[in-house]
């Protein structure tokens, strides 16, 4: 069961103008499943993407890379589950290239114009007549209010789909931001991504939008994490299709570029802790909250000390306030001049830890009260400066070893 | 069930000349229970450490830290469980140092002579009273062969005593090197330490002493983890007493002085060895080995990411060969120029993966032969170098969700 995370109304997903989206079974794995799904996207689209930083990346990765760079403008996407093409070597590489290359021809594009992604088993081979026996069907099948669909075409082990939408007023004029995304842990049967898919039909200035997908990343999808396991396909994209009729955006200073980009950064970060809250095995919902460090940088070695910590997460799951077992993270974290005397923990508003020390007016009774809640916020400050980080994770349960440990079938 | 480890034989114990140990039931936590230890040195015993990287460590352990310091000749050591005697701010300060104090006047020794080491319940005020009033009955037990009653005093939740001996020639005399250890993850209740304590009664030159146990803590208790949280009391000890009559060791060249530190590192290793095959939920006992890295610290962030994976660690709880798993791993470990297509990786003697992608003769029913066991080696080719490095590491079961997600009690 996800842990506060409602399932999204096809009604509510707002299309965007330039983007039309098909999905359809292609057995790439197993039969009778939505595994195969493309974005098409109308000329003069913009698109930008951040992916997994993991050294042993994925090959649709290493070529959605190059085919990024090679600046031919994007038109089409081709996501696939069932196989994450990863480990796969040159015959991988060949493989997501074929896959291009074959929806191009579908198209009349350029292969160049193509991003591939994949997500599924590693280390096996990638069943590319599968996929490309597929692609007329997902074509045929493309329209623009498909964004529902589409959040179940991509799903692994995900137990719902992810997807969210926000329309906002620029130079008088409605503009819509929806997306998708899915991920649950690098998942069974080692299913291994996360993967965001965020379109908006602004006008944004190309320039601006490689700098834009990386801020709305690093504040979503890479402050959320599960198991601490960095999987090999991770991706996400960002389309702008200059569709809506406003004037074009090239600076963010105005009101109504920060309200497109506050929208932006919404819908991406509801797309990122959706995954959380549908994390393998989670019943709660963790923000983890650093203030007081000299550097976000270091704030984030804590955030992430905590939220990766067997410990502590297993503690959650407990409803035990073993609040030591932060304590411990945050001192291990990697803080190499971190003066214990001065942590101040707070759970919710439970103020536990003061000047390194129990606060003398703590009760046990108060952790455990906030413990039991399926949202909690820890709040640690070092005491060090004003920087603060913000990540969010779930905990760690019986039924995430189940999950994981079940032998690949 | 611990992983193949042999319960201690008390015979087979050899007892360290100069060294006296003493074990009571002081009612630290619990009643009915051996939870004080005390070791006595004789006159003239050199004695070094090496103690947690953790910011947040607790107070016994900033204090023997500043009794090594002193530089006063430490002559007792005292160990309580039940109570870590962390995360308590001043007032934990205060408490290790009039444990020292009381031992110190019992004794006839300044209390700069002691060292102190708790292991427990972190952020709960140390009952210093009863550790105090259970030291005469402590010091009365003190004697020669109680190796094997102090292995079980310092246990917490280990299921088991952990205890090594051997003995070796050293320019014709018998020299014994005996050591004990504690610790099966950062344990409920949130007990949180290795403890790891040798002595030997090699003449070592004192000068020799602290880098000797630096090296000794590197090839063993540096190089295991169970979860990877990083305890808050960590403290390994070596204590030399000089009383073999070997004429003194002033450096490691000759055979003799080779063959004494392969005995004081086999006793380190099969200790901190044995804290993995304890390892909280244990139900097999993994090897990682690097091999081919540019540097030994390479080798270690790849050894330790696979080490602290949770999705590799399931795989071996369920004896599936999802080896993708480890290659992620290792490709998120942070060695930034990581060139994938030379990754190469053996499970025992079972090829799976060369260049990077899936051996063409590797069976399915190879690897889980393998995984099967309850001993594994999974060995990894980086293919830059020639530095390699080895991490111990046990499985991640149930047992583990179970043992840490039980309300302290």
């Amino acid at each position: 069961m996800p842990v506060n995370l409602p399932v999204p109304v096809a009604a509510n997903l707002f299309p965007v103008a330039g983007v039309r989206i098909g999905v359809t079974e292609a057995g790439v794995r197993k039969a009778n499943r939505k595994d195969l799904s493309v974005f098409l996207l109308d000329e003069g689209a913009t698109v930008a993407g951040v992916f997994t930083q993991n050294r042993f990346c994925a090959a649709p990765v290493q070529v959605s890379r190059e085919h990024l760079a090679a600046g031919q403008g994007i038109r089409a996407m081709v996501i696939n589950t069932g196989n994450a093409n990863a480990g796969t070597g040159a015959a991988g590489l060949a493989n997501a290239r074929a896959t291009c290359a074959a929806l191009a021809k579908e198209l009349g594009l350029k292969a160049e114009q193509i991003l591939p992604f994949s997500t599924g088993v590693i280390m096996e081979e990638l069943p590319v007549q599968r996929i490309v026996a597929g692609l007329p069907a997902a074509i045929a099948n493309a329209k623009a209010d498909n964004w529902a669909v589409a959040a179940e075409g991509i799903m692994t082990t995900d137990t719902q789909p992810k997807a969210y939408s926000r329309q906002v007023q620029v130079g008088g004029k409605t503009v819509t931001v929806t997306g998708i995304s899915k991920g649950a842990g690098m998942i069974r049967p080692n299913m291994a991504t996360m993967l965001g898919y965020v379109a908006t039909d602004a006008a944004i200035a190309p320039a601006l939008l490689q700098s834009l997908v990386k801020e709305l990343a690093d504040g979503s999808f890479n402050r959320v994490t599960i198991d601490g396991d960095t999987s090999t396909n991770d991706s996400f994209v960002l389309v702008a299709t200059h569709q809506a009729g406003n004037a074009q955006i090239t600076a963010w200073d105005s009101a109504d570029a920060q309200a497109l980009k506050a929208a932006l950064l919404e819908v991406s970060r509801l797309l990122a802790q959706a995954i959380v809250r549908d994390g393998e095995g989670a019943t709660k919902f963790i923000t983890v909250q650093i203030d007081g460090g000299k550097t976000e940088a270091e704030c984030r070695l804590a955030a992430y000390a905590i939220a990766h910590s067997p410990l502590v997460k297993t503690a959650f799951f407990a409803s035990d306030p073993n609040l030591g077992r932060i304590l411990a993270a945050v001192g291990y974290a990697g803080i190499d001049d971190l003066d214990q005397s001065k942590i101040d923990l707070h759970l919710d508003d439970v103020h536990v830890v003061v000047d390194g020390g129990r606060n003398p007016s703590y009760k046990e009774e108060d952790g455990q009260r906030v413990m039991k809640q399926s949202e909690i916020t820890v709040r640690v400050g070092l005491g060090r400066g004003t920087a603060s980080q913000t990540v969010w994770t779930c905990d760690f349960s019986h039924d995430y070893v189940t999950i994981n440990a079940d032998y690949r079938s």
